[in-house]
């Protein structure tokens, strides 16, 4: 599981940094990368990254401001010319149907793939065999959503050496073991899991907030994350203006890590008027209230590795 | 006037080439620039150029396919971003009006300045002091204009010096001798001003086109230019391939360049299946039927002196 960031500006692209964009790549776990907002020129960025469109298999848009969403439907296309067939599922706020589908329409862009199209609801959005996500309103002026990706427990491995010395042979009794506490055999020998099987794999869980006002409502939602990934368009001292606009400082994004009891932050969506000299400033501030904070830059990747 | 190549692929950005888009820098003329087609990223391409997006005053789209227009939106949320507070005008097929008030009311975007839309017809699209530009349907499956841009002819400056010579002296009259073919002044003196205005400036005449089939029909439309911009989106071998998809291959757009008598060619809009060892031979299938071409790579600028 890695995060890799293919745009981390704010706005208007610049030289430095693109519109929002961030992939999941869960290339391991199931075989596909899940892709959280879609600006502009995110096709491009992908040129330069080992990303393959076709992987795409899930696209969350957590609002439908232009710097979030106008690289869609030119990745959507040209996920078609490389392609892709298997189905891709976006999920984004009311209007992100008639968006996708007008834009498809005027440009006579017939896809080679099936999309299914889904308009957040606050709440779980979908659970499967490895992933439950949750999404949450914030507060950003119009519908603007925060995913929780929950990784689902894993059973410990079963102790193979184990069960060898202590006369168990391998056979459909390991599978048994397995899936039952306490398995009793013909001869009568009790088999208790507990002896056998290593310890539990932790899911992790990472927190993925679009723009948003710093407000005590976004604590519950993002407690306990692994990493939390949170828009700093302002610096500590611009407080109103994020207010004003609806947005975060880095201050705001780290008192809420602190709070909710985050692993680690990583910042996104800084203000183009930041240069890359500011980013030490911006950096401290941050730690200063929560030390385990990156702020991320184009390209960034970051391992996520399993816990256990 | 200069004309800058801001993407020069077709269908998909490479790392090479972006998607279409052309500058038609105006700067010295009327202070503005003009823009053919907006593929996705058109406004990353211009921050490596010394154009500015509030210089843009009217932006023609040939037609509606994804790779010409998918930049637009962010283009116009970013001149907004930038200050611009001057009207816009976007021409293009019908279509392009529903396309951009979907894109800007779903992202909220309220632009700061006036912009009209209007949905082209062929013939004369329009008629100011400096130019006109007419734009005609080519062949494409679905609607794609060229457009023909004439500038006027000027009249030639008043020959100073001379006027001196013979004892006429700078004053009003200067201005009468300039808007009239005779002037007599109080003493009875004939002034001719045949006799004292330089040669006349002729008009420069660019023609581009959008997607097109090779056709007949385009001939006279694009005649006597003096740069013809086409696409060649294939090589002379593939001209089978060209007609299914309605695109025209090397040698068709130099035969178009030949037999309209354009003085300049230049290519554009090349597959993405090309790679750069494949220009040199691209350029002499053209060539070879019409030897002023050129083709156009990203970021492309050509000057068009004025003529005498
Ligand atoms: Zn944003
Ligand atoms: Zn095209």
């Amino acid at each position: 599981m890695e995060l890799q960031f293919l745009g981390t500006g704010s706005g208007v692209p610049s030289k430095e940094r693109n519109v929002s964009a961030i992939a999941l790549k869960l290339l391991q776990e199931i075989n596909s990368i899940w892709l959280f907002d879609c600006g502009e020129a995110t096709q491009h960025q992908i040129l330069h990254t080992s990303i393959k469109p076709r992987k795409i298999n899930k696209i969350f848009i957590t609002h439908l401001h232009g710097d979030h969403i106008f690289g869609l439907p030119g990745l959507l296309s040209s996920r078609s010319f490389q392609g892709g067939s298997d189905l891709l599922t976006i999920y984004g706020p009311k209007g992100i149907k008639s968006y996708i589908e007008t834009c498809l329409h005027v440009s006579g862009t017939h896809l080679t793939y099936p999309i299914s199209i889904v308009e957040l609801q606050e709440g779980k959005l979908f659970s499967d065999d490895n992933f439950t996500v949750y999404c949450k309103l914030l507060e950003h002026g119009l519908p603007s959503y925060g995913f929780r990706i929950v990784e689902h427990d894993r059973a410990g491995q079963l102790l193979v050496d184990k069960l060898k010395a202590d006369g168990i042979q391998p056979g459909p009794i390991y599978q048994q073991i397995k899936e039952n506490d306490l398995v009793v055999t013909k001869d009568g020998l009790e088999i208790f899991q507990k002896n056998y099987i290593g310890p539990k794999k932790r899911g992790r869980v990472i927190s993925i907030l679009g723009d948003t006002r710093a407000t005590e409502r976004n604590k519950s939602f993002v407690e306990n994350s692994d990493v939390l990934i949170h828009e700093a368009t302002f610096d500590n001292e611009k407080e109103n203006l994020a207010r004003e606009y609806y947005h975060s400082t880095t201050t705001q994004a780290a008192l809420l890590a602190k709070n909710s009891f985050a692993k680690e932050l990583i910042l996104t969506h800084l203000s183009s008027r930041f240069q890359d000299d500011d980013i030490p400033r911006l950096l401290q501030e941050a730690q200063e209230i929560f030390p385990n904070t990156e702020i991320a830059h184009d390209f960034y990747q970051k391992s996520l590795p399993q816990k256990e």
